[in-house]
């Protein structure tokens, strides 16, 4: 029975090109191996330490959090020279893009999850880890309140606190409900593991409520209508998921319910998946048509109550109330009470996420990081150093910029003002003299202030905050930590950076997202790699010979910063990889299953998350509730 | 570093006897598929019906409990003579005798459960299947009432009601606390699968409680100290499952708290697993002492609060006080509520546990049968039938009883009463004609009343109740549901045993455990099949030929009803196997994985449980707190 329904699956896949299709198995497999065996060599690949900082007392840093940035930052900091602590309700690191996946059981929660002791346990036990939640950030102080959330079985209530000399606030956000009431109470999450566990069992006992006797056929719609309000990433790929695992494993035993099942997806957009290229937006919600999904687009989420919620089609105005079984909230990120505590206390209550500067620190503070979902970077503009580069760059003191005199610091505000490289970008200017000619186009000798200033106005509208993805806050934890380490180095041989507006350098270059790191270490970076170059030949090939029907592969179009996937189910994903690529189709989820297998924190996760989906292949989804 | 890791696991137990061990693993695996091969062959070896009986109004089966009694009658009852419904708080059967596994990661909770609905799937989608509890069951108008354990999100308060003309009832039994105050608000238990996750947690929630800051060396221990009352199979299996997850994995990432870690069995007997062989009681309570978990025997607890429980010491009469971290209490089985209510009903009020007739159905009821763990059959004497045996017997009514009157009788008396079988084995009699010999042994030609009654006076004292495990309960099921499936042609032909009591026979034999069911399948009745055979043959080979010190082989000594296991840990286990051998140490335990891997209930969870148990070698147990 099993083997004939993975023969039946397995065989709708390699119906058209099944050479392909199994090279790209074998492909994406050791491709993921060798990936994965080439970040673990770099591990290893450790700065030498300056001997005088080894002498001095080792520093305090307290890290709040064990999520992408928490965890990226603790596997690179030298614990010779900082006494880290770390704080967190949860003793494991999760690989949060898959929780989608978790929600309907294609992926077990455990293979997701590694102890974050594990992750320490490498960094030769001098980490230390305490399971309890920080509930108050003392600035002042330089000290951390914490409180165990085991249960009070020890003496005392369970708190205690921690002094730093730096904190990293890597604490992560929370859902944000736009105050919309009744959500708290009636709706589901995607933030943790646990929600992830939490909904799958809802979704079994939907459908067990919805075959009980005596309810009308209403009340068994209602119970079998599942409303996802978001159409971002993770509410279109759990609308996906969740799709897949009522055709692919319930539908068969609950035949007698089938017809009743309704998938709602609402979006106060007027597309799902706005922030990708618009044609992987169209691409999902024809595939979402076809698959019996409806998308409501327009459509504003009043309030949810226990067995309805309430919509406002923006369009007519009109209000409608939506029976309902099950509803998911994915919309956006909010910040978190501790978070917003803090705030106050360094002077930035009247933000709405809390602000740090291109190296990470918090503004307002000084021995306080903040990275990942938790914060944003306040990138400088350069309208409020435009006096101080102009008077910088005149050397001569003449009151005019020579083109060789701009020349001399365009380096330096490139580094230090991204925006400008973005600016030149969408001028589609080749080289940044460029921006010195004059409003006909013409070139010029030199500009004074004045000219300077309307040739720069226009830049910092091209300031782009990152998005709060794992990615970011995976980088994000990694400069830091190197930062860290080279603190001593750096002071003494900076290497930011010119301050415009005083003297020297800056110690770092400011953090910056390396926009390649998921999929073009795949095309490019790994192709360099000597060990990989064949294979991952392989894949270019495969992915590229691929017919225009089944790879959707389009030419660049505009500018676009990041790779990034959402999967549609049906064995079908949509991506967005650097260079504006767009690719959808079968061979895009061959690709995702690639990238995140060999993206997983650890052999043990990686071996399962595979193993997992081949389990998933061969005998389908799991509907026990437990 | 997992691969080495798995090496150095591995290499201790290939150290000694590589050839055999690898030879052993192969015939593990493929005789486990083999068995599974031919169990699933026979559940398509269905009688053909009664054409009669199809044409009847189909009566009405209500079957309360999913657990092995239920899901075994499930899976053989034909579902074209008997309307099924089926009612369980779970959705899935859980194959309880590796609950000790899942509390420490060996195995997942998820690779250990099959929905039920995958189960009756298979049987033409004619059985319904309730998420629901049974809360009352009205005799008197063959009606049970269920509510449902899904929130009360649809109308009403989730009840509802079924008719029945047949009611099965396996609900199970609920753990005994011997009104022990305290047990239920501070222990664990091990009845459920939900009780083996939480128990997962809190063994890790002890570790994390024990490395917090601000804590007394007395607290971190008492959080440390891991109490375990019940020193039967359940209670010693998760003793060694923890000193494993403790010493192979939780050692190494909680270093500084590792010599603080106290594992205590309380037994209220002398010995643990007092109902296996002595030589298992003893071989285990050294092992134990070699892995420094202290073994308390005759130890009473008196009552267990959050901190603390308060033991006796039965030869001293004297009360210690002894602080813990996490109490388990696995000391035999209780009666459930519903059970209890149902007892008063049918006039058994004032036993301790449901009883029911040789043929499973309930003393008091004519339409209810009850199984497994929540029912004991209430075997029939031989004295309170011996007149009426004596008279049917002596057919020429002379008052005497002579042998060959005696032979005519005696086959039908040793179906009717099992107990004279086990009399004749005490005693050493080959014969059952040898019970009428005087009490010289001198050969009587016949025996009258009297003498006829001292003969078999003590018999009864050999009658044994069916102890509660899975075995036992899972063939109860098949039993009943082969009784159901034939009850037209039974009454027609009857097969039991002649009424002594009353004119002709009963239409069905009694039930009887099949003690050869567990372990000799693998050794004789696999050995019959001719596919399994060279490979059973090459079990036994590697089984016997393993050198003495490996392999503890005793031959019989008195007489053993049933095969059993008990894991001890570091890879080892005792079992006794039927004919009454004995078998200790690591072999042993790769007989446990080969029996406990065959039966599986389905392919899914046999390739799981078998990939969890290869991913524990591996990458050891995980230890994140999900």
């Amino acid at each position: 029975m099993a083997i004939s329904s993975f023969l039946k699956r397995a065989s709708s896949y390699l119906h058209g090109h099944p050479a392909c299709f199994k090279a790209l198995v074998l492909v994406t497999l050791s491709s993921g191996s060798l990936v994965a065996y080439s970040d673990s060599q770099s591990e290893t690949d450790k700065v030498s330490l300056d001997l005088n900082q080894k002498e001095q007392k080792k520093k305090k840093v307290v890290v709040l959090g064990t999520g992408w940035a928490g965890t990226s930052f603790l596997k690179d900091i030298h614990v010779s020279s900082y006494d880290v602590q770390v704080i967190s309700p949860r003793n494991y690191f999760a690989f949060t893009p898959l929780l989608p996946s978790v929600t309907c059981g294609t992926v077990e929660a455990r293979s997701i999850v590694e102890p974050v002791r594990n992750i320490i346990k490498k960094r030769n036990g001098e980490i230390q880890f305490f399971e309890a939640e920080c509930v108050k950030i003392d600035a002042a102080n330089n000290k951390v309140l914490c409180r165990s959330n085991l249960d009070q079985n020890l003496g005392g209530n369970g708190e205690f606190s921690l002094e730093y000399d730096y904190l990293v606030i890597a604490v992560g956000a929370q859902v944000n409900t736009f105050d919309t009431p009744g959500v708290r109470e009636n709706c589901h999450f995607l933030k943790e593991v646990e929600d992830a566990q939490k909904l799958r069992d809802s979704v079994i006992d939907s459908f067990e409520k919805a075959v009980l006797p005596g309810l009308s056929e209403e009340e068994r719609k209602a119970s079998l209508h599942f409303v996802i309000v978001g159409g971002g990433p993770t509410g279109v790929e759990f609308a996906a998921e969740l799709h897949d695992f009522i055709q692919e494993d319930l539908v068969a035993i609950y035949p007698m319910v089938k017809d009743l099942v309704r998938i709602t997806l609402i979006q106060s957009g007027d597309h799902i998946l706005n922030t990708f290229d618009d044609r992987i937006s169209s691409f999902a919600e024809q595939k979402f048509q076809r698959d019996g999904i409806e998308v409501c687009t327009g459509c504003r989420v009043l309030g949810v109550s226990e067995k309805s919620l309430s919509v406002k089609v923006k369009s007519q105005g009109e209000i409608y109330s939506i029976p309902h079984g099950l509803v998911v909230w994915s919309t956006g990120v909010g910040t978190r009470p501790l978070v917003r505590d803090f705030m106050e206390q360094v002077g930035q209550g009247d933000r709405r996420i809390l602000a740090t500067n291109e190296w990470l620190r918090v503004k307002g503070s000084e021995n306080v990081y903040a990275l990942g979902d938790c914060a944003t970077i306040d990138q400088r503009k350069i309208m409020e150093d435009i006096l101080s580069i102009f008077k910088a760059a005149d050397t001569d003191n003449s009151g005019t910029l020579t083109v060789s005199e701009f020349e001399d610091v365009v380096d330096d505000i490139l580094i230090r003002y991204p925006q400008v490289e973005l600016y030149l970008k969408s001028k589609h200017l080749m080289d940044v003299t460029d921006l010195l000619r004059d409003p006909e186009g013409n070139e010029r000798e030199s500009v004074d202030i004045e000219e300077f200033k309307s040739v720069l106005c226009l830049v910092d509208s091209k300031t782009k905050s990152l998005p709060a993805t794992a990615q970011v806050a995976a980088q994000q934890g990694t400069y830091l930590s190197k930062c860290f380490n080279r603190r001593q180095q750096c002071q003494e041989h900076p290497e930011g950076p010119r301050r415009f507006s005083g003297s020297g350098q800056h110690h770092f270059r400011p953090f910056r997202y390396f926009t390649f790191s998921l999929c073009l270490s795949y095309f490019i970076m790994g192709i360099i790699d000597e060990l990989a170059r064949s294979i991952q030949i392989c894949i270019c090939i495969c992915y590229l010979s691929s017919p225009i029907n089944w790879f959707h592969l389009m030419w660049p179009k505009r500018y676009k910063h990041f790779g990034k996937f959402a999967p549609l189910g049906g064995e079908q994903a949509a991506a967005e990889l650097p260079g504006d690529w767009v690719s959808m189709g079968h061979s895009t989820q061959w690709l995702w299953y690639s990238v995140y297998a060999s993206k997983q924190v650890s052999w043990r996760t990686r071996v399962l998350v595979v193993s997992d989906w081949a389990r998933r292949f061969v005998f389908g989804r799991d509907s026990s509730r437990i």
